[in-house]
């Protein structure tokens, strides 16, 4: 098979957004396996999304290029941007949505997208700017520029962690932008005043009761046992989480 | 073109779950074509998505492998299964989901799935155990251990078409898990103390009336024209159809 | 890469009925590549949906085919068609959803759908008429009858350019029916009574603030930055829209 690209956005499938990006993915890569990721990633809000993504872009292989499109800013002054960190490929726009995905890396560098077509529309920098840049990237055109200096508009004040809810699947379990695997065994979390002990799965606590576990990316997540952990507990994105010895 | 692999899930398309999925069907097939049959199947409860399943598997041509996970107990004690039935295979957990696909087909085998790896998560084995498995299968691998015995892990007290409403689609429109080929021509369903009368299709009764038709899968399908059934009728996944003669 | 197929229908994705059909289409023309441009097209609205497709079809290359499905009459007396416009390729329902494509078109033809096999059934001619007519065309089969007359089954009442709502995305911004390159460039639109000044983006205005902007397909679009349109000026597909000059 082709190289894989994966996408992570705020696009939703259903509107013409997506459809619009695969197609100049498909044309300028061709044979390309293309996935979706996430389409439902915090909309606007690249801080949490950065926690999310870099959960979920470290399990593809290597090779992969990740087309990562949270971008309030769009046709404003922020920069485009391609990094490689530990030998995956992402393009986006540089608002710190890259910041963990780097800092986590073995090896990280940048680069700024500067050929700008006057075809790129003001609002759809997905579409115009950052799928060619990544389905150049899937057949293989790497840059030919020098990366940027290292330390280009870096957000090295955001924590290694967040203590923060960072997504909301369609269960309404909630997960935190917090690696289980750096919790200690015991932890328990505090969401909203309700202190959570930690469970293998869900079908180890007794039906509606709430409690964390590591997700199957590793991230540790807030869940009640056929419930929704959302409305229990009324949490949201942004929400903060406690970590308790 | 490769074989089909069709997903069954109540996994929803924008979050990380489906695109995990694909990711491995891709990596493990190469060249497979995979399509989403449904992705809001009833979430958790394997037995009206039985009778959905088995309805719309069918369609598909022989060769075809349907990844269907409905799988409230995932991480506990409930097998892995493949099941052969007329030709088409079938993943997922042994909690009934495949009742109805056995029990309507001329020939039915099933296989535990036994290679469970140490890298298969708690929570997901969409992705670690059962895509796998799919994918060995669209790629040609058949079980090599023999089958299971026959009336393993069967719910044979399940009846062969369910009075029940199955599913609700985007239009609001309920599907029983009825057989219309079964009903007698004249029949009419009972839904919430509603009498409804069969009709061919939606423009051939008055706008906002309600009525049943045969649907393109072949269940007896509970629709309003230019309508919401559910909203009308007040009606959901679980909620019970009288046949009247 | 094959021809591509672009999907426009009301049908949503996570359903039985977007899969079905691209899996006719994957069978029909192995190789082609299919994307979804709206799966939530205005739903049994054929007139608003003219206009969004008109705009958002002519981004694709000469040779896609466009399989568009906004059909409330479906199994009723409306006739099936393919429509060859300036050399891209629809199929759909003969209800008006293609009157403003060929409007603007330099060339167009068009043909019904005669071969209406008995398998076809009276609720999903998406499934079985339209994606098999979509997957010929693909493979490149073209019509062999002599194409309609002149002025078949056309909509001439609808005016060039719509003055209402035609579309709302999920971010809330609210498509019109009005391409922004045939307003003057100070035009100002009235919408539930607000009167709206043209931006180029949403990075130009304040947050908070109201404003219209050529969106990325040409269309005058209504949106707020970080808000939502919809909610803010209380408007949804069908609410009219007045140019101020």
């Amino acid at each position: 098979m082709g190289p894989i690209i994966a996408l992570f956005t705020d696009f939703g499938l259903e509107g013409p957004y997506t459809g619009q990006v695969k197609t100049v993915l498909h044309r300028t890569a061709p044979g390309a396996t293309i996935v979706d990721l996430f389409a439902d990633a915090p909309a606007a809000r690249p801080r949490p999304a950065a926690y999310l993504l870099a959960a979920y872009a470290t399990w593809f292989p290597p090779g992969t290029v990740i087309l990562a499109v949270i971008d309030p800013g769009v046709g404003g002054a922020r920069a485009a941007i391609i990094v490689e960190a530990d030998e995956r490929w992402y393009v986006g726009p540089d608002n710190g949505l890259f910041e963990l995905v780097m800092r986590r890396a073995e090896t990280a560098r940048s680069w700024e997208i500067l050929d700008r077509s006057t075809a790129t529309s003001a609002s759809f920098h997905g579409r115009d700017l950052f799928a060619p840049a990544a389905g150049r990237l899937a057949r293989g055109e790497l840059p030919a520029a020098p990366p940027r200096l290292e330390g280009s508009s870096r957000h090295l004040d955001w924590p290694d962690d967040l203590p923060e809810i960072v997504y909301i699947d369609r269960y309404g379990n909630a997960m935190t932008g917090l690696r289980a695997s750096l919790l200690p065994a015991k932890a328990r979390l505090d969401a909203s005043g309700r202190v959570l002990s930690r469970a293998r799965t869900f079908s180890d606590v007794p039906e509606g009761e709430a409690f964390w576990y590591e997700n199957s990316n590793g991230l540790a997540e807030i869940a009640v046992n056929s419930g929704r952990a959302d409305a229990t507990l009324g949490i949201a994105i942004g929400s903060p989480v406690a970590i308790l010895g």
